[in-house]
C-alpha cells in the first residue's frame, strides 16, 4: 500500500459545468482503479479553464452593472475550488459505491502559501480572466492596482505572478482526512494563494502552478508517489519529430539534460518534469511517475509511464 | 467543555468580495471567543445572497456570449461554499494566531442528501438567480426544464424546490476533523442538495434551509447546542408592536402556539425557531439558542439570548 499524490490537469475537465460532470465520471474510474488496489490517494488538480471562466463570467456580470463587483483572482480561485471539488468527490464517491468500496471522498478548500518576495511578484506573467479595450484596462490599472498587459493581439488583461508554493495551510486537516480514511481533494488550482504579514494570512492575486503545489502537498504528506497526469502516456524527447523517443525511466540529471535542451514545453511538460524531479530528490525512496489518467494503474505496476527516481 | 454548532447568516456576509472579507474579520472574534472557552466548534452558514449572485453574474455572462453557458443550482452553490468558506477559514484562523490559540480552521465541501419524494419537489417556491422578460423565461423553461414565475412584478425568475435535510454526505470527514481539533466549515447555504438513484447521488437545483442543514448536521455530530445567529438579541412574540415581548426561554410546546398564531415571519425567525425546536426534541439535554452574533459568548453562558429546551 502506497500514498499516491494525483495531479489531475484542469483542462481535462471541461469547459462547462456538464461537460466537467460528463468527464468527472471518467476520470473517477481510474482514480478508484487504485483506491481499490488499497493505495491511499489524495488528488490535487488545476483549474486553468474553468478559473477563467468564473473570473471572466463575474467581470462580464460586473462590467454589466448586473452585480454589485467583479471577483478578485484568490476568490475565484476559490470557487473554482468548490465547483471542481464537488464534482470530483460526487463522481468519486459514485464510483466508490458502485463497487461497494466503503470510502468517503471529501474536498478540502485549501490556501497555499507563498513568498512576498518571490520574485515572480516583480514579474507577473500569467494572464488570466476578461480582454479589455485599452482605456479601461488604464481605468482598471489606476483603480485597483492590477497590471494590465497586451495580449496575443486580442486585448488587454490582468497578469498575475506565479509564485512558488511554499507551504500547504490546510496540510495537518488533509492528514487528519487520510487517517480517517477519506480520499481527499486538496489544493485545486494549486491552491489560493496567501502571504504571511505580521503571522496573519491574505489571499494575493497570484496563480500556483498546480505540478508544483501538488509535489510541495505530497512532500508535506510524505507521500510515496506523485502521479503527474497529463495527455500522453510517457515523457518524450524530440517530441513531434521523427525520431521522437519515449522515456520509461528518468533521472534527476538526465531531466536537467534534457530540459536545459529545451525538450519540454513551458507551461506544459516541464512544470511536471521539474516537479517530478523535486520530488524524486526530496527524500530517497519517493518517485515521480508522469503518465495519462488511464494508464495510471499501470504505470503505478511499472508497465507504463516515465517514472522519475533518483 | 461543549460541542457547538453555529448557524450564520447569509446576510450578514455581504454583497461583494470586498464586504465580505471586512465583515468576516469581525465574524471571526466572538466564534473565537467560543472556542477560546474551550468548546469545539463547528460553523454551518447561508449563502442567500452569495449563491444569488454567482447564479446572476454567470448567467449574465452566459447570455452575453462572454462564456460558453451559465452554472446549474447545484453547481452555484458549491462555488459559494469555496467562496464564504475560504474567507471564513482565513478570518477565523487569523483571529486565532492573534491570540496565540494552536488551532487551525478548514472548509468541507459539502453535499446534503434530500429525498426525490419530497413534496417541495411538486412545489418550488425559492425564486434564484436573473430576471427574464416572458419570452425569454419561456424559452429557458422549454430547453432547461426550470420552473420559471413571475416575481414580484420585476420579471421571470427559476423557482426551485426547498425540501428537507435528510442526511450530511461528508459527516464522517466533519467528525474526523473535530476529532484531530480542527474548527470545520461545513454544511455552507444548507448544503449542496443531491438525491440518491441506485445508489448514486446526483446534484439537484434546490435550497435547503441553511437552519435546518444545521440542525441536522447538529444531530448527526452528537452536539450538545445548536446556536442560530441573527440580528436580534432574542426570539420576540409582538415583534415590532407596543407590547413587545423578549423571551429568554422559550420551549417547544410554547413555541409552537405562538407559531401557529403567526408570531414569526416565515423565511426569517420562523425556519430558525423551527429548527431549534427540533433539535430541543430530538434529545434530552440538548439545548439550542437563538441570538445575534456579537451576544454568543453570553448567550452560551445563559446571561442572553433565547434558549430553546424540553
Amino acid at each position: 500500500m502506497s500514498r499516491i499524490v494525483i495531479a489531475l490537469g484542469g483542462n481535462a475537465l471541461g469547459n462547462t459545468a456538464s461537460e466537467q460532470l460528463e468527464l468527472v465520471r471518467e476520470t473517477a474510474k481510474p482514480i478508484v482503479d487504485l483506491i481499490a488496489e488499497g493505495n491511499q490517494v489524495v488528488i490535487a488538480h488545476g483549474n486553468g479553464p474553468q478559473v477563467g471562466m468564473i473570473n471572466l463570467g463575474m467581470s462580464t456580470a460586473a462590467a454589466a452593472g448586473a452585480i454589485k463587483a467583479d471577483m478578485p483572482f484568490p476568490e475565484c480561485g476559490a470557487m473554482s475550488q468548490g465547483y471542481i471539488g464537488y464534482h470530483l468527490q460526487n463522481a468519486i464517491g459514485n464510483e466508490l459505491r458502485t463497487r461497494a468500496i466503503h470510502k468517503e471522498v471529501v474536498t478540502v478548500v485549501t490556501q497555499v502559501l507563498v513568498d512576498e518576495n518571490d520574485s515572480a511578484f516583480q514579474h507577473p506573467t500569467k494572464p488570466v480572466g476578461a480582454f479589455y479595450d485599452k482605456e479601461t484596462a488604464e481605468k482598471i490599472s489606476r483603480e485597483k492596482g492590477y497590471t494590465m498587459v497586451e495580449d496575443a493581439g486580442r486585448g488587454y488583461r490582468q497578469v498575475v505572478p506565479s509564485p512558488k508554493p511554499i507551504d500547504v495551510i490546510e496540510k495537518n486537516a488533509v492528514e487528519a482526512l487520510i487517517a480517517a480514511g477519506q480520499v481527499v481533494v486538496t489544493v485545486g488550482g494549486g491552491g489560493i494563494p496567501v502571504v504571511r504579514r505580521d503571522g496573519a494570512l491574505y489571499g494575493t492575486p497570484a496563480v500556483i502552478d498546480k505540478d508544483f503545489a501538488s509535489e510541495k502537498l505530497a512532500e508535506l504528506l510524505d507521500a510515496d508517489e506523485l502521479i503527474i497526469l497529463t495527455a500522453v502516456e510517457k515523457v518524450a524527447i524530440n517530441y513531434n519529430k521523427p525520431d521522437v523517443q519515449w522515456l520509461s525511466r528518468l533521472t534527476p540529471e538526465d531531466a536537467e539534460k534534457y530540459s536545459a535542451q529545451g525538450q519540454f514545453a513551458p507551461g506544459s511538460m516541464l512544470p511536471k518534469v521539474q516537479a517530478a524531479v523535486m520530488f524524486a530528490r526530496s527524500k530517497k525512496g519517493r518517485k515521480a511517475i508522469i503518465t495519462s489518467l488511464h494508464k495510471a494503474l499501470d504505470a503505478i505496476s511499472g508497465k507504463t509511464g516515465t517514472v522519475v527516481e533518483m
